[in-house]
């Protein structure tokens, strides 16, 4: 018995599932367009098999062991590893009875249908994880690892993605992206330029990775103006390995655009490690608009991921470091803290800046108003806890009104998880699908315009705002 | 073949959804009230035909022109005036075009379903609007707006007005709300309070504008007793010719009740411009409760209409002036802000206060649990991004249960473009509709009871509110 | 015939609505939990009969006589008692009219669904109320009330109570209790430890408060560790009357973990009365982590409600004094808040923290991904305003996809108002059942899972998770 529903996700009022159903039957088999997520490059250059089911699935997954620990699993024992190297549980079939052990906590979460989506049509299970079943899953996930069909560009062919980005930080090598374009495989892995770890004066080894950057553009980054132009070397370096976009991750939305002597001082002392925590955000936030004006000359499309409060826990960042689940959305604003972005660029429509929020509040109330006027502006996805059927649904529902569909630049999947991807696109495809069925079923859509916007929603719209 | 579905709007579980239309039969037909609005008073005084379609439909009306703009459409090609008299596109045909090129941006927005209505029933379309059928519709619209039975006065008769509200400033001579009394027409248009302009010493002409509410009323208007005199002359005078209300649109709902002396030496340094604008945010919300108190004294309901962050870019405020899009919501605040003003007046069950929020998180939060309470409150409808089928239903579901239908006023449609009147009322109407009957289809409403209350939020809470 | 409808509150597809109604009728009659409320314990300790029907029903119960007061009925009009002693109604037969004559004024609102439950399933009412039935109502329950079965034990055990928590403040002599505990009936009431009055430097007679805490335990409350001290011992006192729980109403969730002597030092100038806002505001915020701290010595659960702008009316508050019904939330930070209190025993499985939230924008955007992740947090059901049937809904929809089933602790009735126990555990049960069968048909749950996850959410969970 299949683990998913034939029409999950769909309404339960029979004419619109029926509606909803053929719109689906229409673009379920389009091409994945995967235009911002965190896959590792390195797969994809070496096509090398996949650890055991446990690194695979439970160990780099942050819903994942989240979940768990939230129920008082300790990390270690999931094999997260420690920063310090310490002991952490290594047996990959241990962290799988784990993972097992605990699999009905993921009830009524996305994890839950990504995972079953995954174990159903990658790896062809018919039985539920539990308890009872975990060594059986383990020993035949396994056995599909050791073979040449599960490889990463096997599954990326079988996935059917046209064109999957990853995500770099500006001083990478970009060894693994030279590997792919070197090598005789045509699958489309694209890059992105992600420079907070040049651009933020609080981040860990600022001053080096400035100066790194440096060294790989050949600029005096010592200077202002060869910091600049670092960044303008470094993004059409990115461009070569076909990066069309940036990507920046800061705690607020707040951008500035300061005259460039008071920029050039922050710098300095940024540079110095001298720059108080306004300041610092202060010169983030100018960096912003400089980013901006950069992509306006080279067509990178920017994206702004603002809101997430990271590392919440001290002990646990101490022990395990970044990414481990504990980050945390806080209120974000939007509305002042673009402004003098938008007042330098916002009316240019050659210029693509994608506005991404953790905070749902603002949705309706400050991101579709927003991005429903400036020309630059378009309106990312429901992202990270948001990524589900009920973040979907309320994301059309607040911002269609106000910002209409193209304003909008269809999915991203934003993940690490490999095996997640078809069903990320997938759950998405059906959330959309299900929405313009209702909107038909009540009269504010034509049965002739659904499907074309069916299209749009899943492929034509993140092809064109990304520019692939 | 129709461009509107007939059951639109309505929940598509057949059974509720027949329900819906059940209560819907019973009061789609009674007259509009429309107690708050800001469609042109010149229209009903002097009963001329409407230029051409682009300046009755795309030119004035912000949804239409902000959505083409954040496309890229620039706003001098589709005729919006520069304040400086600087050149854009008058030849409506053009504009109409470019319109209509664009109109697939509209799926899934209210002005979508606004328009076609107007498309159906004002101007009797059945075919759809777009590139190839817009010279089409530019001629049939041309053509209606030459036959008397387009003019304003005709079309007011037709839409079932019973009566509308405008907006005047507070210095605003009435000039056409007098030309109206003195015709022999029965229409009734009544003016409403907007003192704006004299209460914020933020506003352009601030001090030219209290002398001249000086000069109009006869008081001395560089004396704070005198400016209370002026506004309370001024009110009276409107009550003339008609009003039943004020409006206030501040940045934010603050109100203050401070000493008069305070208040008054606050006034004197308006006067003379030198008000800080942390005073002049002081100023301003201390006037709300002056305004509050002279409700009390004349029976005028007293409207707030808080939260819009205005002339959001610099740029389209320096070419093409206020009211272009460009004003986009921000959080606002009730709890704190408004408790001067319910301190001093807030127990008065003889005082009416209507507020409206852009910030929909204070449905639930604030707005429900201060008008559940306090006598001299009232809701009013979702307002302006919100005035939409989700809007609307959202609206309902996150203050019913705690502020009840009671405590609401009906609908609003606000709106300048008159042809929308309709469409507006009808959107709220059925999105009513299926609210109530979705409550009866749960067993939250009786049978009984959902005809009684399909009318007051149709008709009867209004004018009751609104003392029409 | 019956007051309310069969299938009340489950979804409208008739497929969904049959799996809910399949869902309720296993879990309609398990005993209730009521593991956190404000019933009185005098009831159960004397076992009197209840006074008049103004006085059971009206008067004590601030959702009916808010929703009067908003229409403008006086509160001293519903016999709502002055805190001077001056006149109010007393007529019980005279109240009970004035809300009847009302009664309408609750369409759409959940106390109606809670009154017309009690009506027909306490009182066997099949007659609506009104202004007509109002003296036949009044009569009808007068007569109930002469009645052995309606005494507080009858109805405790006709209602199915397992177990309920009522909260004394921390001074409380717990006599009721005592009572309850030396009798021969074997009813479960159990206290909850409410400190609010000994760790709020700016509660009315604070430092009086701590005196008696001193005497009460014998501990030398005027030094810090003493009060540390007399915390435990009294906390200590409530278990032996069944308490397993704290609970803790402050503004805010703001926590601090402050070194030992700055404690110290805030805790005496508090005691003499010299705190100003901030420090008393930081006190309160420290003292959440020390309380954290005891309930990981002593296993007592931690729930904090916060987020009450209390007393919002002076008028009121100087008139009828607390708690009428002039509490309104305002936005609450829960991620900065309670970070120190996180970091000082978030990581604890051994600790339960329940958090509660008059904020519905916390409940994606913080609350789920806080519980989402640390083992102490559990979040606690819909709250106050939002314990009705769209509140219940958004709280599953909005946390359910990031924390899961497992991180709530089932349902709170958190009413002084007997009467409307059952009902309102009724209400939760039928939305939960209703929120599981649209999982299970829109293919986000199996079918084998909602059973048990619908016996969870009615009684495992709660009793789990407040060790009862």
């Amino acid at each position: 018995m299949p683990l998913l529903q034939e029409d999950r996700l769909f309404p339960t009022d029979p004419v619109t599932r029926a509606m909803a159903r053929e719109l689906y039957d229409l673009i379920r088999d389009l091409p994945i367009i995967s235009p911002h997520g965190h896959t590792d490059p390195r797969w994809y250059a070496e096509d090398a098999a996949f650890p055991d089911p446990a690194q695979l699935i439970v160990t780099p997954d942050h819903y994942v062991f989240r979940m768990l620990a939230s129920q008082g699993v300790a990390l270690a024992e999931l094999g997260v590893p420690r920063t310090d190297g310490g002991p952490v549980q290594t047996d990959g079939r241990k962290i799988w009875r784990l993972f097992a052990q605990h699999y009905h906590l993921f009830a009524g979460t996305p994890s839950r249908l990504w995972l079953d989506h995954s174990f159903q049509h990658v790896f062809g299970i018919e039985r539920r994880l539990n308890g009872q079943s975990a060594d059986w899953y383990y020993d035949h996930i396994a056995d599909c690892l050791t073979r040449p069909e599960f490889r990463p560009r096997a599954l990326y062919e079988r996935f059917n993605i046209e064109v999957i980005a990853t995500t770099e930080a500006a001083t990478d090598d970009l060894r693994w992206h030279r590997m792919i374009c070197d090598s005789d495989w045509d699958g489309r892995v694209v890059t992105a330029y992600r420079p907070d770890g040049v651009i933020d004066p609080e981040f860990t080894g600022f001053a080096e990775n400035v100066a790194m950057l440096g060294e790989q553009t050949g600029c005096d980054t010592a200077t202002w103006a060869g910091y600049l132009d670092a960044h303008r070397g470094r993004r059409a370096f990115f461009k070569q390995f076909g990066a069309t976009s940036t990507d920046h991750g800061h705690a607020t939305a707040r951008t500035e655009d300061l005259p460039q002597t008071d920029a050039a001082a922050l710098f300095h002392k940024a540079l110095k490690g001298d720059c108080t925590p306004h300041e610092a955000d202060t010169f983030r936030a100018h960096m912003l608009t400089e980013m901006a004006r950069m992509s306006l000359d080279d067509g990178l499309v920017m994206q702004i991921h603002p809101g997430s409060r990271r590392n919440h826990s001290d002990q646990v960042m101490a022990i395990f470091g970044r990414d481990k689940g504990f980050d945390i959305p806080g209120r974000t604003d939007y509305v002042a803290a673009l402004r003098p972005l938008l007042n330098a660029v916002g009316m240019r429509s050659d210029l693509t800046v994608v506005l991404f929020t953790l905070d749902e509040t603002s949705y309706s109330r400050e991101l579709a108003p927003l991005a429903g006027v400036y020309p630059a502006l378009r309106l990312g996805p429901a992202w990270w806890f948001h990524d589900s059927a009920e973040g979907m649904r309320r994301f059309r529902e607040m911002t269609t009104e106000t910002a209409g569909f193209y304003n909008t630049v269809g999915f991203n999947d934003d993940t690490r998880a490999f095996c997640s991807i078809p069903a990320r696109h997938d759950v998405a495809r059906r959330v959309d699908c299900a929405y313009l069925a209702t909107l038909v079923a009540t009269g504010r859509l034509t049965e002739e315009e659904a499907p074309d916007l069916a299209h749009e929603l899943t492929y034509g719209l993140a092809k064109k705002a990304y520019r692939l």
